[in-house]
This record gives structure tokens, sequence and C-alpha cells, in this order.
């Protein structure tokens, strides 16, 4: 007999998407890669020459449980030079990944009977740490209209007495969208208000293709923000996150950190302090500037064809479209898509309820050259279901 | 409000321990550390090489989340060449860590109202990973005449209605000593005759110094086997272990992966790809036979100074001592030996409750040189406390 968690907590979609297509390339099919999750550049020259040199120099053993003390230094000097605030490196822990971090959020107040809101759409490991932790996520329904981002006035909707945390995710995957300052502030006025924790993952923040956004640190001392070096630094494989926290919660941070995962990853931790270098930044924001060309490009392709993008999303590498006007079954669209198109993209069940059969997530995590052939197989794949398959399009 | 698990999970006295001892360091004085669960050699230079190679190529992306498919067909190898016994590489998942590995097993079947029966002492990650998912430790106590191990006597006599599972370590941390092999065998009958699951935790398992043990794979595909890269490959820092599991709930733990961590570190795993290649094994043995040689000069001078060591520890790296001869209170002990002497130890409460203010832990993580100084100023402490204080030889 198997443990409840194990009945809700669902496999990606994407997986078995992904694993498809691999079999399809396998067979000597061409397969445009929409669906990936995570850079296609490697991690910077400099990092990994750090990276090279720590294993060179035999730093292989364990660190603290916190992380690498000129680590955590070197993120609150990050959050000083580039946002203006003064962060102390003691409420920075070092995590394997932005999951070690959200892990340890939620174990501090996630059980039985306590519930935690987030929006649907959303990141799905999200729900699936808070079923892991035997709590009940409360998957707000957000749309366009809110610019799939949590609201005062839905917060106010959906927060029961057992809702202990709110988690929100600026930018957001699947959408890309940011949460607006005022409107972070506002929630984070209610959620203090209603004694509640406010967790804020941060993962894309520094992934921004309009005003720099502020870090929601600046809003004080009393909140838990999650990010990682896996996106914007291109680090996805060295597993290397952090988490800062209220003062207060820091020692017992520490204590499941030693017991859960005993210390992130050595040889990263060493690798990861060349990320702040000018010679890494400077190759990173040329690749911020390569997404944001990609991103302008793939939004009014996309719009062309007939997918309904209504938010401009600002953030991340993730475009979220409603392929209604094709299809009212976005899974079944996406299989079709990668079967007949060699296209494979992420069906919006990954990422919740809510409208999801009839969005899909599009990620430009490749060239623009792909990105286009990506764009032109989508357009003729359709061209044929308008032509042939008209019962393909009763969503519309 | 935190979740309750926060008042079960105890911080590791012995990292206070640690933090005193390095403050001691910074202060100039010299401290003999035999506190620490990690090798003092760093990582076999084949395997920092080939973790140099898989950077410099650009081997920094995610994973599957089961791992490396070379490397689970390296670890079934791995499992035939040295043990003559098959396994599956399907079977095998590649961890962040031992941890990972742990809590992916535990994460199928514990919650509210489960059982975990294990022994006491024991590692106490395992009972604090028991409280993560709101279970219940069983911590049965064992002593030197059941070799710190449980026995077919002790199953029946502690596993309830509620028990699901039996997790046992062998070699133990933080005694040592192995499970014979007829009694695992019986061990493995009893919980299948009850419903349950076997987790046999195998970490130090080519740690040993005499005969060469069988794994438990041996006994059956239905038994759920953690094993990990730090101890005996030396890759501590590295954060890579492994699960092998019955075929049946791999593809849950497959999602679980997917959820809790996405991916085990990747030059982590391609590094470990080179550990089971001649160099690296040769270099791996040499330092077994070092650990011996420790072993065989540190037993016979700790008993020559009075503690009581009864059963000889095969395996692992660690000695438990009964230091009753000269304190009740091991643990004011290990603060004395460490202000008074210079010599850091763990105190037997980081491993449970059953006779641990009588006993400590003693690593030889240290080269020779260091153990006979740490030998010399433990026998020249016991002889002041014999002199001067007989107040602290109350436990006697």
């Amino acid at each position: 007999m198997s443990a409840r968690r194990l009945r809700l907590i669902e496999p990606f979609h994407a997986m078995a998407l992904l694993a498809r297509a691999r079999r399809l390339e396998a067979e000597g099919h061409s397969v445009v890669h929409m669906e990936i999750g995570e850079p296609d550049f490697v991690t910077p020259r400099p990092i990994v020459e750090a990276g090279m040199r720590a294993l060179d120099g035999g730093q292989v053993h364990y660190t603290p449980a916190t992380g690498l003390p000129q680590l955590r230094d070197a993120l609150a000097g990050y959050y000083r030079d580039h946002f203006g605030v003064e962060v102390d490196p003691r409420r920075i822990l070092v995590t394997p990944g932005a999951s070690g971090a959200l892990m340890l959020a939620l174990a501090l107040f996630v059980e039985s009977g306590v519930e935690v809101m987030m929006t649907d759409p959303g990141y799905p490991c999200n729900r699936n740490f808070v079923y892991l932790f035997d709590g009940t996520p409360v998957a707000v329904p957000v749309g366009a209209e809110q610019r799939y981002q949590l609201t005062p006035a839905l917060l106010q909707q959906y927060w029961s007495e057992r809702t202990r945390c709110l988690l929100v995710a600026s930018p957001s995957n699947p959408t890309g969208t940011r949460i607006e300052s005022g409107v972070l502030s506002e929630l984070h006025r209610l959620v203090r208000a209603r004694g509640g924790h406010m967790i804020v993952d941060e993962i894309y923040q520094s992934l921004y293709y309009g005003e720099r956004p502020q870090t929601a640190l600046a809003l004080g001392d009393d909140l838990f923000v999650i990010n990682s070096f896996s996106k914007y630094f291109g680090m996805t494989g060295w597993r290397l996150g952090w988490l800062v926290a209220p003062p207060e919660y820091v020692e017992r941070l520490d204590v499941l950190a030693q017991n859960l995962y005993l210390a992130a990853p050595t040889p990263a931790q060493h690798a990861a302090l060349a990320a702040f270098t000018d010679d890494s930044l400077e190759i990173l924001e040329q690749r911020r500037h390569e997404y944001r060309r990609r991103r302008d490009y793939l939004l009014p392709a996309l719009r062309r064809i007939g997918f309904d993008i209504p938010v401009e999303p600002d953030g991340a590498f993730y475009l979220y479209a409603d392929c209604s006007r094709f299809s009212a079954d976005s899974f079944a669209f996406a299989n079709a898509l990668l079967e007949e198109a060699g296209v494979a993209l992420t069906p919006g069940i990954d990422f919740g309820r809510y409208r999801a059969e009839t969005h899909l997530r599009i990620a430009y995590t490749t060239s623009q050259d792909r990105l286009q052939e990506g764009v032109e197989r989508i357009a003729a794949f359709v061209d044929r279901l308008a032509g042939s398959e008209p019962g393909s399009t009763s969503g519309k």
C-alpha cells in the first residue's frame, strides 16, 4: 500500500512527449524542440573554468549545509549591486537547485490540513511539493485578465483559515508574465495581515525584457524568496539554487538542510562564485538580449498563425498561447503536432486545470533558425487541420 | 505556526561540536578531528579528470530524472562484476546523494500513521526523514549482544500493524558492524511475510575489512537498496548516490524524482562513469586498506585506554565506544575532551537514545599520525579525569 501522495503527484505530460520526441529523432525524424524548460546555451565559460579549477584543486568535500560562506556573501553582493537591496548573507541558504529551496520553505509550514495558495496555471512542482508534505494546494484560476497572476481580490476570495502560505512566481512559468510591483506589495500586506507567509519564486527574475524588475526582498525581511543559478546563469545540470529566508527561520532551515540533503554540490558552489564577474555577466546579458530577440520574433509570428496570446510576456523564455481556434484539446493538439509536423510543445494540462485544454506553453530555448522552422511547421500543420479535419477545430 | 515535524527533527549535536572545533582552530588551538563522517582523501584523480572533461565538453544540462543511462548501466555492471548479481539497470535510479535515494524510498510509503522500524543507535537522518513525511520511526534498541543490528526476534517483538518498512544499514553508521547474511535473509523473509518493505542502506558496503560482503540485492528483487558514491568512492561533495528499487515502483519513483529534485548533478554523473575503471578501483582499494590499518591501530589503542568496544567493527570508518568507565554523560565528555584536550568526537545522542549517554562515535577519517596524536590526547585526558575529578567517573 503506497502513501496517499502518490495518487496526487502526477507525472509531467511533457516528459512522455519528450520521450516520444526522442524516439522520433532516433528513427531519423526531425523535431523542433519548443517544449524544453532550460537554456539551450551551455554554462558561460568563466563559470565552467571556475568549476574545473575547483575540481582540480580538490574542492570535493561537503560544504556547510547553508552553503559556502563566500557564495552567500557573493549573493548578498548581487542583491546590493544589482537591486540596491541589503540582504544579510546569514539569511541566504545555498540549496541543491531551486527544488531544494522550495522543499525547505514548504517543509517549514506544510502538513496535513494546511493550504498553500498558488496560481493555476503554475509550475507543476509547486502543487506536488505541497502534496509531498500532505498539504492541500489551493490553485486559484488566473487568466489573461489578471496577467496570469494572483490579485488582491482573488487572494481575499480564496484565503481560508487553513491557508498558511501564498506562493507566487514572477515571472511565471508557464506564462512569462510578472506581478506588477504595486500588486506584489498589496499581496504581501494582505498575507501579513492574515498571519501567513509569502514565498516568491524569482527563478526567472533576471530574464526580463522590459524594465528591470525589483526583487520582492525590497518589501521586507519577512518573505521567503527562491532563486536559482539554472535559468539566467545557465547552470541547470549543476543543481544550484538559493533561498532567502526571514532571519528567525534560518536556524530551523539549517537543521532541515542537514537532514534532507546535507549540502548543495560543492563543485557547483565554487563554480558559481564566478557567476557575478564582469566576464560572466557580459555573456549572460548577451544571452538575455538573444532571448528577447527570439520572443520578439516568436510572439507576433504565433499571433499571425492564429494563436491568442493576449498578454505580452515580459520575462522567462515561455509564451502561453490559447489554441482554441484550432482545438479544444491542447494535449491531443500537442501530440498530433509532434507526430505529424515534428514540433514539440507542452500541453496546458501540465500547469493546472484552468483552461488547460485550450492552452499550450511554447518555449524559445532553441535557436532563431529552429524557431523559424518550428513556426513554418506549425503554420503548415494548422493549415492542414483547417483544410482537412474540420472536427479538430471544434474548440473554436 | 510551524509544521509539527520541526519539533521532532533535531539538529546534529556533532554540528555544534564541529563549529566549536572550528572556532578553537581559528583561535590557534590544535584539534584532532575524529568526528567527521567523510573520507579525508580527495576524489580519485581519474574521477576528477572525468568530471573536468565533462565540464569542458559542455555536459551541463539536465539528465533524465532517473539518471544518465550509461551510469545506470555501469552500476548494473558493478553489481555483476563485483557481486555476481544481475540487476536490471532500469531498476537503478541515480540520485542526489544517498539522501535523495532515502527520500524517494520513504516518500513511497511513509505518511501519518505509518511506522518505520530501524535501529537505535542508527544514522540520525533515517528517523528525521520519517518525521519529514509525518510517519513514526520505531527505534529498536540494539546493543553489542546483537552486534548493534536488528535480529529476527526483535523484529517480531517490535513489528506492529502500522509498520510498513524496515530500514537497516550494513555496515552501520555509527557502529561499523554488518548484518550477518543469514540474519539479513531471515529479516527479509519476515518482512515479506508481513507485507512490508525492506530498505537496506549499503552506503558503506565496499568499505569492508574482513570477508567481502554480499549485497542484499542477492536476496530478491523486492528490496530497496540505497548506496552512494560518497564514502567508498570518495565523492561526498559531488552529491551522488543511487537507489535500486523493485521493478513495479520505478515509474512512481521517476515521477517523484522529477518533482523533488529534477535530476542528480550532471557533472557528478559524468565523473562517476570513471569510478569503475581499473585505475580508480586500484586507488580506492589502497584507501580501503589504509582504513583497515587505521582501524587495526585505533581499536586496540582505545581498548587499552579503557573504552569498551565489545564488537569488532568490520566496515565503514567508525568505532562505537562505551565510555562509561570515564563518564555517565558522553555529551559532556565529548565537550570536555574538545575544550581541554583538543579532540573532537561525536556523542551517542546523535544516533538515538539507547545507551547514548555512555557511547561515543570515533571516526578514523584522518591520518595515522593524527590518530596517534588523538589517542595520546585522549589517554592523557582520561588520566587527568581519573586523578583530579572522581566525580566525572560516576558512570563506572
